[in-house]
């Protein structure tokens, strides 16, 4: 199911959810995208069922995704052929195809927190239960605000980048980092398929970004504050990061909201193809949630931010395929993307041996 | 002969007569072109006279295409080899290339028609006699415009494209296409390497473009008509479509010209790559022939049609190639398409095994 | 070494010294550069000392070419690591990195002669006193003004390109072109592992680029003058070219500067790649040596030369990837091009078999 290997070992898991797309990016038009090296095309039906095909007409192999949505199948936009959300091929004007039963591979697909979440191994294995719950995504004590960004590295190294924010102090050093980044040691920790990796800075001044936020709470922006990153993988590509500043000494994590602006930055990573990636990113808030305005802003600083790690991603990646085989170091810092990479391939390895 | 092939069987036979070009390409300077997977260089002597040759020069392998024409010989714009249309050496100041005599491979050309055609296979069986007449090509009593397209696709998914006329429906539904076409199903037969594929549909209002020709013949354009769409493959690449309206019941096909607007639709197609080719396009018309300006806006709307089957067939190119060996449907409306492929196969085996 | 050749032999020396850039490229800041097939970061410390190092972050594959040069040091550009420039850990901050001595490979860097010199090869047989010297570029009496090109060849086509200069003729007919060339037969002679061609043309009209050289120098540009072309090639890629012209019986190379404009074409070639290299163009001129705006006169007329050998010499090498195996001929003005290659092959050898 990899796209472009035929001898190297799997590098994602196939019996898992992944996010496809937004429910936006299929309303009222199919969706061409490929997701974990299978072509697809995704789609909405009039009542609101989400959909994912093989990208491929049965009739000539045209992308189905050039089609159109019509009474609930997809339409090929070639010579006709109308399929079914199953694979099936319901009709043709003038032929008789429903006599043919192969049709095309269909993938479990479900709609929730805001995502459409497709499973591309073996269907009898996709339990909706497993999609993990997004909290912040049904409360109304929460604003959301994100993108979408192809970026052509393994997913992976998108998944070491959000587990070790050192780089921060590198990357985003006008923005978000700060010398006390690298100075403060994180404590990693796994736990189950889950790993954390924690880090937290007493009394230091709030960055640019940091500044901001405490201004878009509406309190005081330029004194000294306590500031926690926590990042938490859960696989296969989920890093969800608690963030954010409290004024020093006011309880941290813990400190009321007339002290502190926080939140979770959100980092949805699901493989393209063996080389490439699909980020949906974005940041959930719960202080002053109502201000659509800061969750704009907000929104735009941060793509401003993530921009920041394309070239470097892109890069490493170039650079690694140049270099087969070399070993990297492995500080205390990348642990969270060690323990991020075992389990993965743990999971890779039962799925293999089952 | 075949380019990007060590092991695959040939899909397009060389010994036939294929069009490289059209006259004003080659007008006072080379043209460097690959057709069957051959970088050739075309070029029309002093005299008329048209040529083909590898586009090579013996000397240090920099392309013809980037020289000149001098005195019936293409010079090398590197250090001036002159080469005679043979493929033979002819002269280099200050040196005795005559010598020479193995030079370079030169292909049979003829210009004829309107159009410059090779014959990239066994020379010797290169037989003028052999170029298909077009008659419309030679009569003042029709008018032609076209023009030319590259393709990423294998030539042979255009040729489907031609001779099933249903897709029109959807991909053309806003000029030449209409529901009566996919309801009408169309007849199919093979005579000898030649396939037929005919569409007859009776008093049905015209589409756009038929609309706009009847009002180009300065007749009725808003009233039912008949209309139909005679496809005819003759290998390798020619499917010559005769199309037209008449006003229903006039006699149809036979119409007289005062109730009538019809033409041919020349498709002629040559293979680039196995998985790209040319495609030289255009509609000859017999009805108000002296009208130029007709002319024009006919081309410039058949290029806008055309233009839409692009993406189509290179999105249909790239499913093909992710799918190897998958077997798609054949229909009846498909039956042109799969004769005129193994007309094709007929005449590369027997190619091969001669 | 080689970039993507895994069975082919190589095609360049390592044990030797290569141009990888100009000391203005690495002013404040590192560069990434392919050098022979190496992915190389190159900087100079604040005391001025140039360094190449595999640009491989040891940490986790980053680019270092990404990153800052601090305190003599290059720091990369994602997680801070610091390289001193023998390719040792030097720091990184909350790390105690020193102690990974493995390291990432350096190159002897050597700055001279107004470029950057490194060594792919042993290191314990870089001699910097191989170093060719380039008199010109220490000397009160010479002007120089030059640039850079990549050009996707193999760097021997540009040595070809430069060892037969009958291409003006044809490539360069406008400016430093004219018949007299081709008709003028040029002596090859090899002494070590040096090969000079030349070329005298005596009582000849100057063409449109010597012209102005002689303007620029305040003499008479349109009397019949004597030329002259004298390549000489030394490995791996260094092709200096005394060229001039003199009024006609005044001493020819001899003649005194009030009678003559004259000067080195200066050409440093270095593989990027087996299929691309850097090409170091200028020209060093003996006359009139305080006209600055002589000088970015001449350099903008010789980038505008060299820019008409691009399309040639990168089509040369498509045409040559397409015809693997194919023998090209070998007159007498290729023999400069022919004992080049020789002497390549000869050190190749030697370095193969050591």
């Amino acid at each position: 199911m990899q796209a472009g290997s035929e001898v190297t070992k799997p590098v994602f898991p196939e019996n898992t959810w992944y996010v496809a797309c937004t429910p936006d990016e299929i309303e009222g038009k199919p969706l061409g995208r490929v997701v974990c090296g299978i072509s697809l095309v995704l789609f909405k039906t009039a009542e609101g069922q989400v959909a994912a095909l093989e990208d491929f007409c049965p009739h000539r192999g045209a992308p189905l995704s050039l089609g159109t949505v019509q009474d609930g199948l997809i339409v090929c936009g070639y010579h006709g052929m109308r399929m079914n959300p199953d694979g099936q091929c319901a009709g043709m004007v003038g032929q008789q195809v429903e006599r043919f039963k192969k049709g095309i591979r269909s993938f479990p697909a479900v709609e929730r927190h805001g995502y459409v979440w497709i499973w591309p191994g073996e269907r009898t294995l996709a339990d909706p239960e497993k999609i993990p719950d997004l909290h912040w995504a049904r409360s109304p004590d929460w604003a959301f605000g994100g993108g979408l960004f192809n970026i052509r590295c393994d997913y992976r190294l998108l998944i070491d980048n959000l587990m070790d924010l050192t780089h921060e102090a590198y990357v985003h050093s006008s923005s978000i980092g700060q010398p006390e980044i690298e100075e403060t040691a994180p404590e990693t920790a796994r736990s189950g398929d889950c790993v954390t990796v924690s880090r937290f800075m007493r009394d230091i001044p709030p960055p640019p970004f940091w500044q901001d936020a405490l201004k878009g709470n509406n309190i005081e922006h330029d004194i000294p504050c306590d500031r926690w990153q926590i990042c938490r993988f859960t696989p296969p590509g989920s890093v969800m990061i608690d963030v954010g500043v409290a004024h020093a000494g006011k309880g941290g994590l813990d400190a009321p909201e007339n002290h502190r602006a926080s939140g979770i930055v959100v980092d949805l990573i699901t493989p393209e193809t063996e080389t490439s990636c699909w980020y949906f990113w974005g940041m959930a808030r719960n202080f002053n949630v109502k201000d659509g305005a800061l969750t704009d802003r907000i929104r735009d600083s941060q793509q401003k931010i993530f921009t920041e790690d394309l070239e470097m991603l892109e890069s490493q990646q170039r650079r690694l395929l140049e270099n087969p085989g070399r070993r990297l170091m492995k500080l205390n810092i990348d642990q969270g993307g060690v323990h991020a990479r075992k389990i993965l391939d743990e999971l890779i390895v039962a799925e293999t041996d089952a």
